[in-house]
């Protein structure tokens, strides 16, 4: 062991933060470690493309391997943590156990259905490639079934899609879902008319993208209405199942509900012995290690802590900015520096809703429509990691956007069993023989 | 049922023989049903570079409902054929039937395991996007799982992949898996050598690319062993298991194994109730017509014909000119002539090895190596549905040439059980601790 001079730095999670700490390190005197369920990073901001058919999965997903194919101080390991062993100072998988020195938790968060699990199998939400799958299939699937539905009511639940939570994600999905059913599918099918489906938003609190400033808000609300989204605010949902979605006493028809709504930490937060937030973030010290720990960093999603009084938001930029400062302060460390405490700094932020539909606050600056959009696409363009995904999307996006062409239209996997329709009794003929005839288009 | 006057025909599959019968009968006076259980047409040929990470699944694949969105006679129906019930002229599905007066059944066929079905979740075929994405998280999960064993004899196993079948697709699969081993990855991991990868290729009969001439079989067993690639021609395997595969009294210890060989054709065929060939084939009239049934066509890999005394290949331009010749005997009824008995013309053929590599048969001219990989590329690039999956294939083939990369290498869906390593006694600080240390590279 002539190595073992060299401190071994354990990173889980090759998210935005876990690989912004791993390239910070680039040039550490150490043995870094990355950790993933995932041989993939993924550019979740553009997820919601994949789910509603617009890009490909490996459009915004790159192996974590490749993109450190180059940095020769850090190994990527395909495995699943289950608990980390503070005391014995090792991160514990299924098969094996890595023993680390510093040790950078960065598995962010997932779904959380506030207490109704049993929703997840009705409302599937969107945090991995294969929930975008998921997803798609089931929202191709739905047309499908339309097409074949011949009492009308059924044929309306099958058309009809609801959008649990109207954050980012809600309203980047439910946009996206109003221009497959008024352009990408419009003239694709014989008995039914995709222009008649209904999208509905539904939201809790008084208004859409509840964390932008009011003003941001509206117009959000102004273009979602624009595209025909059936804008609900101040609406709890009370019950989902697989026929539809209760709210209170409201009852919606539908065989397509997705969850966009709450968020839950990982639960490997729990193994750390630390107190958690509510969301079951850990409440980390202003230099980002835990409670009694200053060899253990959780940042990003999973992280909790204050600045002025307010929460640091859980997305891309303050994951990226915190892992940056936990990766300096083990530098500094091992440099015999103290830790610094983190400030975040916020560059302001970006929803899009549709075709040359979104809204941006850079502070002082606040924009909607086209120029946000716009703002919104050079933006995430920008960041894809590697040339190649960047010229793909964009080609994607503009033949989409000229063509309101959707290329990735694939029903693949198996379906879950919620996507079987019910038995009919339709007659032998019926298709034939329905007023909408295949020769009357 | 003002309608009833017009023709109904029923076309079952969505290949190339189903939507070319559908394209040729544009101008039909009748009523079109194309049935097919995937929503999407898919372009097989190019099916091994989806399962090679190459492609992504929607760059060869495109809904059928879009490509005949604009042919206003026909209507495309999600859905799985059960049965045939020729006496009441009517396609059975799960949930309905629907009457045909003319019926073109174009289901293709499958892998056949000759009697040895549990062979089937060791070694996957590839027909279908689901296969192809199964085989990639296999083949990339050998290498993660290669990287993380110690026992070097079972580590040598994850880097063990053998291909039974050197057909067209064992050919073209072997020479694929070369190039991931000896260029995607071979710079990626820190513990393995990617490029001492085994690739095997066993073929039972006495040379690759059989039903080809004899000089192209060696051209194409020379450029297979050129890439490193290990050539096993008249070894019939005996036995496959989880663990490898037995060739008589030979044992290779793979981890990987895919299925490139026999074919049987779709199950349907045997509720026709007509004489079947061996590999399940349906025996069909000079005129494509099934005995006893002029109103009902087989064509494609599902029909068995004879032409100068050797069987009509089951390629795509069989079933291309199978299909349109079928097509035009229904309009010929239609119109009260008689119908014409089909004539196949070769027009050659061309099987792609990897980079630069291919051998190619157009009757007298004979092609291999770079003039005939640029043939293979030409045709298959022209023949892609689509000039937007044209467009972005050739982007990602002129990327990958260039780069030696693979855009698509991502592991997802749910591993299948054998995927799961056993546990091992690797000791806590193993990774660390190993001769290759990260600080090595």
């Amino acid at each position: 062991m002539t190595e073992s001079r060299q401190p071994r730095i354990v990173i889980i999670g090759g998210g935005f933060g876990g690989l912004s700490a791993a390239r910070e390190l680039r040039r550490a005197q150490a043995r870094l470690t990355l950790v993933d369920r995932q041989n993939h990073h993924l550019f979740q901001p553009l997820l919601y493309q994949v789910a509603t058919a617009a890009l490909n999965p490996s459009d915004i997903a790159s192996p974590i391997r490749r993109i450190l194919r180059n940095q020769k101080n850090v190994e990527v390991l395909l495995g699943e943590v289950t608990a980390i062993d503070l005391e014995a100072k090792q991160v514990v998988l299924p098969e094996e156990s890595l023993q680390f020195d510093y040790l950078i938790v960065a598995t962010g968060a997932s779904h959380s259905y506030f207490g109704h699990d049993e929703w997840a199998s009705f409302a599937p939400g969107l945090k991995s490639i294969d929930d975008a799958l998921e997803i798609r299939r089931r929202v191709l699937f739905a047309f499908e079934a339309a097409e074949r539905e011949l009492d009308p009511a059924r044929r309306h639940a099958w058309l009809t899609f609801v959008i649990v939570g109207a954050g980012p994600t809600g309203v980047e999905l439910a946009g996206a879902l109003a221009e497959i059913a008024h352009h990408a599918l419009a003239r694709d099918f014989r008995h039914i008319d995709p222009t008649q489906a209904s999208i509905i938003l539904l939201e809790g609190s008084p208004r859409v993208l509840p964390t932008y400033v009011e003003p941001l808000s509206e117009k959000a609300r102004e273009q979602l209405v624009a595209m025909s989204v059936e804008v609900r605010t101040g609406q709890m949902v009370t019950a989902i199942d697989a026929e539809g979605v209760s709210v209170g006493p409201e009852r919606i028809e539908a065989r397509t509900v997705l969850w966009a709504a709450g968020v839950a930490a990982s639960p490997l937060a729990r193994s750390l012995g630390v107190p958690l937030d509510r969301a079951g973030r850990v409440r980390v010290n202003p230099d980002l290690t835990i409670p009694g720990r200053d060899n253990v960093y959780v940042v990003g999603d999973l992280a909790s802590l204050d600045q002025d009084g307010k929460p640091i938001p859980g997305v891309a930029p303050a994951a990226m900015q915190e892992a940056v400062h936990a990766a300096k302060n083990i530098e500094r460390t091992l440099r015999g520096q103290a830790r610094l405490p983190f400030r975040y700094h916020d560059k302001g932020s970006l929803a899009t809703i549709g075709r040359a539909a979104a809204v941006a606050d850079f502070g002082r600056i606040k924009l909607s429509g086209l120029v946000a959009w716009l703002a919104w696409l050079f933006v995430h363009v920008l960041f894809l990691i590697g040339f190649r995904n960047r010229f793909v999307v964009l080609f994607e996006w503009a033949w989409s956007y000229v063509t309101y062409d959707r290329g990735a239209r694939l029903i693949t996997g198996s379906p879950s069993r919620r996507l079987v329709a019910e038995p009919e009794d339709r007659e032998p003929e019926s298709i034939a023989g329905t007023g909408k005839g295949v020769g009357d288009g």
